[in-house]
């Protein structure tokens, strides 16, 4: 157990009068609290910067957002490089395994510290829409509205394989050391059993059919064909996205992080799944994506199913959008959903 | 190019009177021409023992079976390994990149040597498979049928992905050593990063379905769920064969390989598809399975759709077969398609 953390967060927008338009986002594996705006400087805006801003989807000239980072995560908040109080040296592999409720729970002092007891909604994909459905289940009556992308009710053994080749991977470098890393040599030059790892979730968070839309089989280089290590296109992106990765994101986090997603389940404990959505009085609202290859969409009905089996079919709305982008289609397609999500939280 | 070569090949069965029996068996990736039988001491039978033997769908009682070790394979074949007589010295990375037309070419200077010049019969899965299509193509009147199983038209980005994960496992393995690896080290203790590699490879080989068939989300030991590197059974499965292949496998054979399997195309140089496809004169069989996430079904019924229309769709048949195993369907359920194949050559 952790005796202290701490988490970073932004907010957007400002809090009403009666305190009625306060929307959380939960971010996904590598995402962090940046998730719109863009700082003096950057490149990039926050990660959601397509749904989330004045006058977007999600506007926050009506609601105020807030996003935290993940505990466990390496933008702020309390991760296995922090240090231990206790010992004064680094957690590393001390680290505590973590579940979607240990995060949320997290969450719920910050929120409170903040003075912020009720929620509009709660808005997440992927492992942000673990976090989603975590508080339905457990914060019943926390927020008015659950929105949930791109994700599952539990973690099935599919996604648990694309995780365990970066397992193997990060733990394969010679350089990972056990977790006995260097940060400062990590920090600066990446990982590359994490490049590899981050491939392959890249390779899940694709498909077929949107590698063959954004890639076809064109070349790199022309004399790429005979050429044993020539590129076809989609390996030059697996190679950008995989080997910029690791200098921006720390293995421990990563292995830590991707272990709570894969002991994610909705129904915690002893529970079935019909008796954790029992206790659900948000609405929930469910989006899946036609062409997801990670969390399919046929996890996402599961849910819906069974909010319709225990009676609760009121409660509970179901879209999938049609998309051949794969799993990225929640951060990449907001064009496709962003609309239908602003009629439900301005419901 | 290589100025001359070996290859290793096993026979099953007897050649009849008027030389009409012969069958070709063409293998994937890991496989050898051991195809069936089991040598004394042996615990395993050959790959597809399941298929090849007297009695069996391909009754080696009535037919002729030859199975051929890829040029560039590890099992007895030339391969980057074997010495250059130009240099003395191994190929390693100088090894030539080969096309599956160059396998084949290959394969037939054998059949040749050995008086065969014509075939009952060409029957392959996989990489197998589009040996299979090549003789379809280039050989149109060297076999009277083609039995083309869980395959591809031309592999397809999303298949050069999975392999692009295994290019960088092995790269940046440092045993590895830019191919100049010790090639009694990695015999005897393998080269992780070629297991990382194989781990990608069998989780394209199965598939969502077939994961939560097989080991749904079974953990190997209870305290698995707060442990790091707790298991879960699907991960044991991935470590079990991932860490095994490297013994049995050289890294240099597998970047070939892969390599060969990435630019296949039916359709070499400037040829259209429809092109390639017109020269066809045997009957073109063709299997695909219905979870394969590898190549997907639609990649053969592509073949199929071309058949027909360049007219020829009566030298075309498709058929498909109802699994949810994944790839590997081809090899571990021919039970499934068994007797079907049986009837296509028996015909």
């Amino acid at each position: 157990m952790l005796r202290s953390y701490e988490l970073a967060y932004e907010t957007y927008g400002e809090i009403n009068h009666d305190r009625t338009n306060i929307v959380l986002i939960t971010h996904a594996l590598s995402g962090s609290h940046h998730a719109a705006g863009l700082y003096d400087g950057d490149r990039k805006p926050g990660w959601w910067d397509d749904l989330i801003g004045d006058g977007k989807d999600i506007d926050t000239e009506k609601y105020f957002c807030i996003c935290i980072n993940n505990i466990g995560s390496c933008y702020g908040s309390t991760s296995p490089m922090h240090i231990d109080p206790a010992t004064g040296k680094r957690y590393r592999l001390k680290f505590p395994v973590l579940t979607i409720s240990d995060i949320v729970q997290t969450q719920m002092v910050l929120l409170k510290s903040l003075g912020i007891d009720r929620l509009h909604a709660v808005v997440g994909g992927s492992m942000g829409g673990m976090q989603a459905l975590c508080y339905a289940i457990e914060y019943p009556t926390f927020a008015r509205h659950i929105v949930a992308l791109a994700t599952t009710a539990y973690t099935r053994p599919w996604a648990i394989a694309f995780n365990k080749i970066a397992i193997e991977a990060i733990r394969n470098d010679s350089r990972f050391r056990n977790g006995d890393y260097d940060p400062k040599d990590i920090e600066e030059n990446g990982l590359n059993g994490l490049a590899i790892g981050r491939m392959a979730g890249h390779v899940s968070y694709l498909s077929p059919h949107s590698m063959k839309k954004k890639f076809d089989n064109n070349y790199v280089d022309k004399d790429g064909l005979y050429e044993l290590f020539g590129r076809y296109e989609v390996e030059r992106y697996l190679e950008y996205n995989g080997y910029n990765f690791p200098t921006n994101f720390d293995p421990l986090s990563y292995l830590f992080i991707i272990k709570t997603m894969n002991i994610f389940n909705s129904a915690r404990g002893g529970d079935s799944l019909q008796m954790a959505y029992s206790k659900v009085r948000a609405k929930l609202h469910l989006i899946s994506f036609g062409g997801d290859m990670l969390f399919l969409p046929y996890e996402m009905e599961q849910i819906r199913d069974i909010m319709i089996d225990i009676g609760k079919e009121k409660l509970v709305s179901y879209k999938m959008i049609d998309s051949d982008y794969g799993h990225d289609a929640f951060l990449v397609e907001v064009d496709k959903y962003g609309q239908y999500l602003k009629e439900i939280i301005d419901e």
